[in-house]
């Protein structure tokens, strides 16, 4: 089984409305050096079988599915390949 | 300014409905070899000032506002630290 990390971000021309309401909430908290916040999401993904092709299927499943291109960036990590 | 990736999971005791219907959908359009899927948050700080504290700094906030850590497991990694 191997795991693979994938990471969504928002594009930096698209406006992040949590990351506003979340950095405005740190800095009233008393966190006055948090200059920008941004929130992306992180898409663990457990796949069974080898590495094999494992990039060019995780790459289809982010183009398919789990992201959306005209707003959002993203990138993954083949983590490990546990036994099996 | 340094930037900080703060990493948010859920538990693994927990239930992750949103990490279920993605595994379901994967595997509806053909993607068979996903066994699971867990869906965390990835959030991106932008801190003024150098490197000094900032590990109890963040932490500090992790605990306070941005994670909870009844349901949630975080970490964090340092990424850089830009010029100014």
């Amino acid at each position: 089984m191997t795991k693979v990390n994938v990471y969504v971000t928002l594009r930096e021309s698209v406006v992040d409305p949590q990351g506003i309401a979340t950095k405005d909430a740190l800095n009233t908290l008393g966190f006055d050096e948090v200059e920008n916040v941004r929130i992306g999401k992180m898409i663990q993904l457990n796949i069974a079988g080898d590495q094999h092709e494992i990039e060019s299927r995780v790459t289809e499943m982010c183009d398919k599915l789990l992201v959306n291109k005209v707003i959002e960036n993203y990138h993954f990590e083949i983590e490990e390949a546990a036994g099996k």
